[in-house]
């Protein structure tokens, strides 16, 4: 049976880090709400899922993720419940800890930078929320945008495996997370994003060897891939890069 | 052998989250940065550990857990993987996955209330950033506050085992990081705490019980419970509160 993923249709957002999951494994999956509500799908149909007072584990917030009769939410816990089935964590229970731990860290970096053009109010657009906006996407390009990548540079120079993955010699959930991070990192604010990656070869290498995966590439090429827009997590706003 | 919790000696913060499992779970610990210098613990031993670059799994910040050889970092996988040792989850992994899913959004809901005093640069004191402060604490208190609180009173309410417990029919990690996030609500935020909780009063009686378990309320009175104050994630300044 396909896994159904539950995620705002028009955004990549956190969905992606699961879309990359199910991609990379070669599973068979329903994107529910980019589907047609005539065929029972659309965002009709996962908001539904959201408000099923019958439903004893409901998500607070997508994305989310269906496996029969099985409900996950929250990124990282669908990764950590993904990552055996799909092979894309060592069998090695410290290690898969270790996983976790390191796309927990990239879950923080990703609310940071979401944060960058929301760091007052969720619910107010950007636009009413812009001179604070300013004010933080420059503590983030100076401190906290460099600081992250050198800490995954670190553990990928570090790994007793080698410096090909994150965790262990095979690829992991947490390698494909980074590429993304980085793909949202260098459309959001390609200045800092460069001049901090110049810094960071494990990572870019990383990077590119995600990229030339065979199902990752194809996926990217595919209309499955959304494309970066201005109503995700990673935004292009020139203003709220590095001059 | 005990177990070695690294965080920062002054405060809460995110490290009561596990020094409540341990507590609770009467489990030998060592709380390593309040130690004596003296006796090789301390602060210093803390900044050692994390900057040992023959560590191959660095945390990227604290808290994090050395139990023998093996190093734990981010709150949510130190509670993942003391769980089921400490008997703090059930056995069944589908409900593991929910306690930590019930634990990841527990952590969304510490960021934004620590981001209430700190919204634009971790790195500048709240009286650096006090106009983008009272605005972004207005917003969590009329509607990230009581969003995520109806959200665990919904799982208390929902949970097929009674409402006694977040997770099937025993006390659970989530059950006590559930127990400090309204401790560290009702210091911060007394009145829109008091206005949320009086809403759901399965979280209050859930908070009730935890704080009357005889490990949990020896641990409290101790001195081993560092009071809440303003360097921690929960700081009571009345003007971020609801008027």
């Amino acid at each position: 049976m396909a896994y159904e993923l539950h995620y705002w249709p028009t955004i990549q957002g956190r969905g992606e880090f699961v879309r990359l999951a199910l991609e990379a494994a070669g599973a068979p999956y329903i994107d529910v709400a980019r589907g047609a509500e005539a065929a029972g799908q659309g965002l009709p149909a996962m908001l539904r899922l959201m408000k099923d007072r019958t439903q004893p584990h409901p998500p607070f917030a997508p994305p989310f993720l269906k496996d029969g009769a099985v409900l996950v939410g929250q990124t990282a816990a669908i990764l950590h419940y993904l990552g055996p089935t799909l092979k894309l964590v060592p069998r090695n229970a410290q290690l898969q800890v270790w996983t976790q731990q390191i796309q927990l860290t990239i879950a923080d970096m990703v609310t940071e930078a979401h944060d960058t053009h929301h760091p007052i109010d969720t619910g107010l657009y950007y636009e009413d929320q812009q001179p604070e906006a300013l004010r933080r996407a420059q503590a983030f390009c100076r401190a906290r945008l460099p600081k992250f990548l050198q800490w995954f540079e670190q553990i990928i120079v570090r790994n007793p495996a080698g410096p090909r993955h994150l965790v262990g010699g095979k690829l992991s959930y947490a390698d494909l997370s980074l590429f993304q991070l980085v793909e949202g990192l260098r459309y959001a604010f390609p200045k800092a994003a460069a001049g901090a990656l110049a810094k960071t070869p494990g990572v870019v290498q990383l990077h590119d060897r995600v990229t030339a995966l065979p199902k990752v590439a194809a996926y990217l090429r595919s209309e499955r891939r959304i494309p970066f827009n201005e109503q995700g997590i990673f935004r292009c706003y020139p203003a709220l890069d590095l001059a």
